[in-house]
């Protein structure tokens, strides 16, 4: 049996190959892609069976990129699974915590451990590109004051050593991926949809939006908005339902928002992945 | 007259500066603060009257740390302005454009001008930590190959010189900066209201919140939702509206609204901004 082919942003030992892992299994062809722009790229182009993506953190918010790569390739959300994320400071083996100098991590990651590094101010943050990356790098360059803040897996990727466990500030920092194909397949125990539109430009246009769901009684269990691209002050509304698109009463709601909206695309239908 | 002593995040000729400059006039005392958290510290301390920072960017969305720092410290919104973000390539005198080979800036400011350094292929992009702080780092360093990507305000502030001017990729990039104080001042000419609410967790729960102010026809301006740090998958909304919170009808749908919803809170009303 071919084993699936899943793109993803970051190096190996990503929190992207540790979600696959924890969706897909261990089995799972992980491609390692620059961006995620070539991570769908990939999908595209047929090299990749899926794309697996953060779409959403507890702590940061949505990734807005991500929404809009789905939307400009018109794929399908196929399923999606939560993950903690867990902060390691990370070193080459033989280097113990009192020999760093410094840590090398994604900007988001060094933020989400102040308090770590305001108990070791000895350690210096540095940015970099990428969590995982940054583990790379540091044992390429056989650093021996060097550290990186990565997840666990990265660790084992690059045969490197957890100097410091959970090191994040804040353990309620959930990170939701989303795993995207090409054509829509929906599973059969599919229960939850992301729709994205625009609303027409007139007052109470997002309350009507709303009503289509409320009046149904369908559960809301994400609604966002973000700046449209292009068009200052207007916003795109990501909205997530629990309930199918092609079923009722879901179908309906649909049907009545299309009155309503200037825009509006289902992204897909999937199985609602547990919260922790 | 004393002069007003206004807080900003970034060195000097940043975005928040021109800001500064657009809303107050050149006379305003600018200090400038590492960190967002460090500018909203020097007004809870006395030593700064006002703070001014970016709340949202029509590219990138809401910056959700000014909008969590506003909250933590229980600070007024009191105006706001709207800057268009006109990226220039900077380079210290008697440097030219094909001398370039590196440019330092801000990773939202490089991500910005894409199209440009795929125009330029020889000019590598470098992330920092700042725009204007580039700018000063090239010229303190005295590169003769580096450049710097900030606002034309950084040019003048360290006496370098504009090699590429407006390099962003999309012009409709605008940046919504608020004027923040300790206690609560409204201008009598204030129109606009910001607030902050959570939804009590039931279903139809933001319709309902929104029935609060479309029952009384009065014009949102914007809606946001951003995930409650340390409660995953709940959310607080920010939500603008075109009234004063003192005054009929805003004074009636917020009673309303406080009927509604576990927390909620007036962040300020001021004097609505021209769009561009």
């Amino acid at each position: 049996m071919k084993r699936l082919r899943v793109a993803i942003q970051g190096e190996r030992g990503s929190f992207s190959e540790e979600a696959a892992t924890k969706l897909l299994g261990p089995q799972t062809s992980v491609l390692p892609c620059a961006t995620f722009a070539a991570a769908f790229s990939l999908v595209r182009g047929r090299r990749a069976d899926r794309c697996l993506v953060p779409i959403e953190n507890t702590l940061a918010g949505s990734v807005h990129e991500n929404y809009d790569l789905l939307l400009e390739h018109g794929f399908w959300v196929e399923a999606e699974v939560n993950l903690r994320i867990r902060h390691m400071l990370i070193a080459r083996r033989g280097v113990a915590l009192r020999n760093i100098k410094k840590a090398h991590s994604h900007p988001v990651a060094l933020a989400q451990c102040r308090k770590f590094f305001a108990r070791h101010p000895k350690i210096e943050p540095l940015t970099a590109y990428d969590t995982a990356g940054s583990v790379k790098m540091i044992v390429e360059q056989g650093s021996t004051d060097a550290a990186a803040v990565a997840g666990r897996a990265a660790a084992a990727a690059y045969g490197a050593r957890i100097v410091a466990r959970d090191i994040e500030d804040d353990r309620e920092n959930f990170t939701r991926f989303l795993l995207i194909s090409r054509a829509a397949r929906q599973r059969p125990d599919a229960n939850k949809t992301s729709i994205v539109f625009t609303t027409k430009n007139v007052p109470g246009a997002l309350f009507r939006c709303l009503a289509t769901f409320a009046l149904r009684d369908i559960n809301l269990t994400k609604i966002e908005s973000r700046p449209w691209r292009g068009r200052p002050w207007e916003y795109l509304f990501y909205l997530d339902f629990l309930g199918r698109p092609e079923a009722t009463p879901g179908r309906q709601a649909l049907s009545h928002l299309a009155e309503l909206t200037s825009f509006l695309r289902v992204l897909g239908c999937y199985p609602r992945s547990r919260l922790r």
